[in-house]
């Protein structure tokens, strides 16, 4: 079945449409008309193979939203028709201890990603979301409750929404808890809308001034500008949890020194140069500790889209057709977006 | 009253004896004739004042243990000639959040140390156990269960006892858990020791292939060469918990990806040089974190003493008389000690 797609063919080379062949659905596959598809900074380094590694020709795209076009005949908890998403995985082991207990963003054999993962399916790797069509088994399926007018600005969630939602909810984020979210992105803004819905006193960190009354706007209780010291010397010793989103290397002892006793500062990007070395001291003298979270599980995901629709969240998105992305990769390196992009996939049959 | 003691003049000064002055005991105070006083790294460090922030005279000694000589008219939890022990803090404010919950150690206004702390008492800062008596508030002075002849081996647990004791209940070693201790000297002796009592598969990391026996006999069921990538390999994402007590510069990430997912590293040792800046990545794709942890509170401290009692657990020492300091420090810079200097308190009366 072929299906048109924009993709790289080369790691060098633009992004360009494509005819790429998407399998017939199987007994336990869901087929999905593809209506919009965030833009994940992920999908920039790997078309450009960044991180190595990138096979291509390649699709990216792994926040993807649309409609159930066929079901394979042992689904049962979807039909044709269903808004539905799919995000970061498109399978797992699915039986070892991190899939059984619903983690299988750490499947022992590692998931399988929705683009540049390995598939028995043509061309030997996964093809992602700047397409029109997908075909996902359907375990890796969400179900979307948000009302249909807001789909575009649901896409986001699949990725940046779940991102910040797990740590946010591992570490307790909620009332009477005192959280901050560190850079105000496309990974930030969802962090600061969904800690103040989970309750906790939340407080946002921006190098910028000019993000302050956005920062609010999103639901932040409080903004302090990260480059002021006396700024952040006032929130010494104070936060539960600080989920930090800015993967660009930076100093960390300036968050570690404004956790509590027992607080995590959590990261959730990789730097591409190591941030300075931490002080340890920081951890020992308050028992803090420095953690990661990747993504979230299936199940958790599905809790996150239901917990966003019952509390009206939404991404703040731009949309753009698919003949775009170039311009929008480039605004997006320079953080020119309020605050994800979004492609519009009817624009793939242009 | 005038007792007493080994300290220094001046950074670079060896250690000498001098007298030194105690309070009279007040109402809710002990006075303790000390037997025996374990020597700590920060004993050598504070005295060279390499940490900076030194006062002299300086009397170290936080590993403190002996018997009541007299106890103030409100004192009720001790009488003359209980046998008890006294480690890093004396004092601290007692209200705090931390302090209500038992945990002295991350008390806001800062513990008073049993050395070099602040006080009223001439000189104005604590004096520490190198001294024939010492002079403490009883809620700072714990129980001793052990048999008599065992306790100048008993002393160490007042502070590495603690120190390895507390991050291994908190981050929950026991039964079914795998657990790795980092480094075997004062510190890690004791962790390998406790981690086996408390249940855990306990695996000793020591870049030593002379200290594998050692390991075994303290408890090990596994010793790792930590200098072997292929043995250090055979554990990799294996371990609940790694207790790291090598304050010296090193490779961490060595480590965490030895870690579970949700595993912790903790540190308990704040280095000179700061340690490679830690791999993130490991961090994120694992959940795993990184964290510090410092001493213990008074009544773990209590429960760790009656643990080490009832599991007939004491540190392996060696025993000095005051008048070795100097040789003892220089031995203890090189690792030439299993596990522990103990200074025979009897010998200051020389």
């Amino acid at each position: 079945m072929k299906t048109k797609a924009y993709g790289a063919q080369a790691s060098d080379k633009s992004l360009e449409p494509m005819d790429i062949e998407r399998r017939p659905p199987g007994p336990h596959d869901v087929q999905i008309d593809i209506a919009f598809c965030g833009v994940c900074h992920s999908d920039l380094h790997t078309v450009r193979s960044e991180w190595g590694g990138t096979q291509y020709p390649c699709v990216p795209g792994h926040e993807i939203v649309g409609h159930i076009s066929a079901v394979g005949d042992q689904v049962t908890g979807f039909k044709v028709g269903d808004t539905v998403g799919v995000g970061c995985m498109v399978d797992s082991c699915q039986h070892c201890g991190s899939c059984s207990e619903g983690l299988e963003q750490f499947c022992e054999s590692g998931f399988v990603g929705t683009y540049n993962g390995k598939t028995p399916d043509a061309p030997g790797h996964t093809l992602g979301g700047y397409s029109q069509q997908v075909v996902v088994n359907d375990r890796f399926v969400l179900k979307i409750h948000h009302p249909e007018d807001q789909l575009a600005a649901v896409a986001p969630l699949l990725c940046a929404g779940i991102t910040t939602y797990s740590p946010l909810r591992h570490w307790g984020a909620g009332p009477g808890k005192k959280v901050g979210v560190v850079g105000i992105g496309g990974l930030g803004h969802m962090g600061i809308k969904l800690a103040h819905a989970m309750g906790a006193h939340t407080v946002a960190f921006t190098t910028s001034e000019s993000k302050r009354q956005d920062a609010h706007d999103l639901g932040a209780d409080e903004v302090v500008i990260s480059k002021n010291p006396e700024d952040m010397a006032r929130h010494a010793g104070s936060f539960d949890f600080i989920l930090n989103t800015v993967a660009a290397s930076h100093d960390l002892d300036a968050y570690t020194r404004l956790l509590k006793r027992d607080g995590t500062l959590c990261l959730v990007g990789v730097p591409e140069h190591a941030h300075p070395s931490p002080n340890i001291g920081q951890l020992i003298f308050g028992r803090r500790a420095i953690a990661g979270s990747l993504i979230g599980g299936i199940a958790e995901t599905q809790e996150m889209l239901d917990f966003c629709a019952e509390h009206g969240i939404v991404a703040d998105i731009e949309m753009i057709p698919a003949q775009k992305i170039d311009e929008a990769y480039d605004r997006m390196q320079r953080s020119d977006v309020k605050y994800r992009f979004v492609i519009d996939n009817g624009s793939l049959a242009a």
